[in-house]
């Protein structure tokens, strides 16, 4: 099949061993998947992954599931996603389910996880791919092909709500109007807080302001702290400046992964008494429902189509500065 | 009067203007003050502070109390803490009690506020010093003046509480055997936690394993990772050691103000999810309480005592490697 290797190199490969689904996992036709900045990451180097890319996608479940694993607990079950021919989209982390971190409810931090196109487990820039089945969330019918490939990191932006309570009353800042803070910001709309979003991209910023978002590229003009300001930044840039408009007692959501490290002074975080919370993949039935109720905007976060064969350009494509959601279809 | 001073070297004046109460304010006869680390990273440039050093003391309330400042809300308005005789400690941060920081409750992050000894107010290792009628906590007869001057620091220490819920359940590390360490260790045992200490010195740790808290000078054999970690060590060392030792979705407290940045990388801390809280100066009647009851042992902690005299020589001794509660005392 073809899929989209990286191996020090990223290239097209036409002759890739088709998967089979061991126990407890399903094989998954992929309809399309999306290019992530993590993906442009690993390519530099991050995390050391070698092998199919991708963990953004939509597909069509293409075997008779297999037997769940035992362990997993009930309202974790994706409803209905198992059957041959339905549209499913699919958690990343394949967790053991067994150990204390799976028995404490972290699962996407199971210490014996794979992840989808990021460690040791064949991603979805490919024709098909295998996840555990209970991983598989059925998309339902209101969701376009395009749409559902949002699903992912629009769970990683609930991912904040999830793990903080941002209140109706906080002043709210989201640094960077990348995909990721795009999709953090209309979410983050929705809980009715005072919510201004700073960018470099006029264009970009404007998909929130359609949407009453207030948005600046002047970050030297903006006054006053915020309760919570969430870095989306992608550089190491983002982090100084989000402590700075970080109220005493303020909280800091980090959303960016990216490969390097940076020079800061921890004093100001102690004398400040700042929290910061690290912030990552979240819950795919919450991102489906605000997909399904077209709360969230993704369709103007789309940037271009590619076919697989056309691959390696769709990467080249991501990479380009202001570049927007790149999507590779299979077919 | 005498008082240490840093005016860019540390120096005894013996003709250090007497300080008036301003309106609101007391003026208290101190009668021992303790140096803390914060003086030693002030020595050295931390702060950028000028002036008489010190906020550790427990002193004699000099002159009777001026009128309250209105706004202050009565559960911080010290009991019986006014009058003339009254031997009494006193919170560091003066607050304007009028902004939004503090009618929101954050008062020790007035951003008007002065701290003694730190920020544009004359500190405690002088003969008087004034502060906030409000900010005075009348010490219990069973509290010694030696232990009056570790209310400060066991204050910040159940700072960790106020600001975290630590569970019976949770598995506690506190990296560090410094004064602040060993204070904090000792709260946190309290809770009941599975709590180990990580340290330099067998000498200092003995004063904790006495105490029946477990305790480690081998960081690289600690196995497994922690609900929450403390890290109390002082330099950038201890940042990446409690990183590593906190748990996915983890919560990692910083204690440590050290003059100076670090290098570090931020991803782990957005994989792993971990929460970074802040904590600083904390709650003074929960730390009497502690003191009174004896719940806490501080006379432990308490390294040697010098005369005002001999201000300069009690910095040396605080400054040497292994030293602990240096105390100087007025009369």
């Amino acid at each position: 099949m073809n899929a989209l290797i990286f191996d020090g190199q990223l290239k097209l490969t036409r002759d890739y061993p088709m998967p089979r689904a061991p126990q407890g996992e399903t094989r998954v036709r992929v309809l399309r998947a999306g290019i992530c900045n993590t993906d442009l990451e690993i390519v530099k180097g991050y995390m050391g992954f070698r092998g199919v890319l991708g963990h953004e996608f939509v597909g069509i479940v293409d075997d008779d599931a297999h037997p769940e694993h035992p362990e997993r607990s009930p309202e974790r079950q994706p409803k209905e996603a198992e059957s041959k021919g339905r549209r499913v989209v699919g958690e990343i982390n394949a967790s053991c389910g067994a150990c204390p971190t799976c028995l404490r409810g972290d699962t996407t931090h199971c210490p014996n996880r794979t992840t989808l196109g990021i460690v040791s487990r064949a991603g979805a820039l490919a024709e098909y791919l295998t996840l555990p089945t209970r991983n598989l969330h059925r998309v339902p019918d209101a969701v376009s092909d395009g749409q559902a490939v949002f699903t992912e990191p629009l769970a990683a932006a609930c991912e904040i709500t999830d793990r903080i309570h941002i209140r109706p009353t906080d002043r709210v800042c989201v640094i960077g109007d990348g995909k990721l803070g795009l999709l953090c910001a209309q979410v983050l709309q929705l809980t009715g807080c005072d919510l201004l979003t700073i960018g470099h991209h006029a264009r970009k910023l404007a998909i929130l302001e359609k949407r009453g978002i207030a948005t600046t590229t002047d970050a030297d003009a903006v006054r006053g702290q915020f309760d919570v300001v969430v870095d989306c930044a992608g550089n190491a840039s983002g982090f100084d400046l989000a402590r700075k408009l970080t109220r005493p007692r303020g909280t800091l959501v980090l959303k960016s992964t990216f490969h390097g490290g940076q020079e800061s002074s921890f004093a100001p975080i102690v004398i400040d008494e700042i929290s910061i919370i690290g912030s990552r993949c979240g819950p795919f039935a919450s991102a489906l429902r605000l997909l399904e109720q077209k709360l969230i905007d993704v369709d103007a976060l789309t940037d271009s189509e590619f076919p697989i064969a056309r691959g390696v350009e769709a990467f080249e494509r991501a990479q380009q500065k202001g570049a927007m959601k790149v999507q590779v279809v299979m077919a």
